[in-house]
């Protein structure tokens, strides 16, 4: 990141720089990059505000998830030519610290045929807060009623398989008709185009084909008008989980609410959540519930792929331009 | 009710009517009405729509909690001079059947100097409500740091008083100078006069001056610019009970919610709820607990009390007008 953006990012505000290289110190791994992660999360902590992780840094790399290939390792456990997860972010390889909170990809899985960058995705970030979100935060249980928002982005389409393979009823929100296709495909039982019209209207009248008299959990990760369509047809003691809100990340005006007063009648509870908080207590549980589904097939991923370093910016602002089918990830 | 009200109700939505009389069927109360309670949430119960209890019918009484006492009976467990809490409402008196709900008010706490409108307030509705909303819902504790909005009515003085004397911080609002006096009396550490300008600076202002980072809890009664304050300054994991959003049960207009997304980095959990869901599996505790209270002077209460049932409607429009200090009562 070479400067703070106002507003929407643009490519401005990025620029490619070379980084200090030479010898490895103690605990250091040399690692070559294969493949970056692009999240909305980060535009969050492009701000100079307190938010839920430290603000990036100007003229300093955007840290993030990526998958590289140790090339030297003076760190115990880490030898050259293993594949490691770890948190340092934009850049083609160099130096990884433990601050960088490097893991080995587990072994069996990759055997077993699962790709270095399910970890950036199913089986890591977007697939960790899909599952922590749905089913520890808003407690979904089979027979559920789930309405997902951005159902065709990386955790939404996770949301979307998660909650089919556990026997709920489930309505995705996209934005246009290719997202919105791909979203029944992965088996949502009604979709609503968001670009198409209002959602409220097209909310109530998937709900009415289903035969369905309100959502029981709403998996939120846009805010504004689908949050507040949501309050508006929640069934008695709805749970939301509140994943993002990324229809007001860049605009940062206010929501206009006409349904929250719902919150009394309906006894609603609406609960923010970050990942990380929950991730470590059910790691071992996620990694092998959701293991599963992906080995099944009942869970899976579509990934739009931007190639090389230079790339990043673009793939980045594109999350906020809706040009993403699925996960969002670099290769380099 | 003679009249469905639009927005604010008026004066020409009631109208005195004369109830059937006549001679007890089998398990029924013949009373005569001491006190009479109105309550904010009376005005959702007086739409023609789905709320959480079912709609006040046209030229029928307003129902709700009152204070009677027992003139003749065919009720196993009543005899005369009886004194109870019944949910027959808005009547000089008149036939009680099973389905107003009658109790008895215990002996033992009239014996020790509880006078029977209490029943109607702290050890009733209003104080079950803030007692199962502070301790339960939001699951506050000592040390924490409690927004309470509507912080005179009689749920939010309740509020202040209980959150005192569990050595909670407790920052009130309130308008104008004289209530804002009274809930200083009550002890809150802080008190906010929302007719005095802006939420949000005055609640910053008092969270610097106590020294505190931000709020644990917020308790609802009024929703609108209160909570989308209390969103901007919560703490990590805060939690939110929400009562009432009385700013809106009349117009019904968008809540602009600036700081809702905050509700994700500091994983916020707001929650809905009503008193008679949990009262139940708590009065025990309840009773006991606010009994005590009651007892040893920690928890007060100040009544406004209008005279006659012609009285009542002007009562409860009151509620709306903020013409009330504490618990805002009908006496025969």
């Amino acid at each position: 990141m070479s400067s703070r953006p106002i507003g929407l990012p643009t490519l401005d505000n990025f620029a490619l720089r070379a980084l200090p290289d030479g010898p490895l110190d103690a605990d250091q791994l040399r690692v070559r990059n294969l493949w970056l992660s692009v999240d909305p999360y980060m535009r969050g902590r492009m701000n100079d505000a307190k938010s839920y992780a430290a603000s990036f840094q100007i003229d300093q790399p955007m840290t993030g998830g990526a998958i590289g290939e140790v090339l030297e390792s003076t760190m115990d456990g880490f030898v050259p030519g293993d594949l490691i997860l770890h948190m340092g972010g934009w850049r083609d390889g160099g130096i990884i610290g433990l601050d960088m909170m490097p893991n080995k990809l587990p072994a069996e899985l990759l055997a077993g045929g699962m790709s270095p960058q399910t970890f950036l995705h199913n089986m890591g970030l977007t697939g960790g807060t899909a599952w922590i979100g749905l089913l520890r935060v808003a407690a979904a249980k089979p027979g559920d009623t789930v309405f997902v928002s951005a159902a065709a982005g990386a955790v939404g389409s996770a949301v979307v398989q998660i909650a089919k393979a556990r026997e709920m009823t489930v309505i995705g929100s996209a934005g246009g008709a290719q997202k919105c296709a791909w979203v029944s495909n992965l088996g949502a039982d009604a979709v609503i185009d968001y670009k198409a019209g209002p959602v409220l209207p097209q909310l109530a009248a998937a709900l009415e084909k289903l035969g369905k008299p309100g959502i029981d959990v709403y998996f939120d990760n846009v805010g504004g008008e689908h949050l507040d369509a949501a309050f508006a047809v929640a069934n008695d003691f709805a749970r939301f989980a509140i994943c993002g809100m990324i229809d007001v990340y860049n605009d940062g005006k206010p929501q206009e609410m006409k349904y929250i007063i719902r919150s009394i009648p309906a006894r609603i509870r609406m609960e923010g959540f970050i990942y990380t908080d929950q991730f470590i207590e059910c790691m071992e549980e996620f990694y092998a519930d959701m293991g599963g589904l992906i080995a099944s097939g009942a869970v899976t991923i579509r990934e739009t792929v931007h190639d090389g370093i230079e790339a990043a910016p673009e793939a980045f602002l594109g999350l906020f331009s809706g040009a993403n089918i699925g996960k969002m990830l670099v290769r380099l």
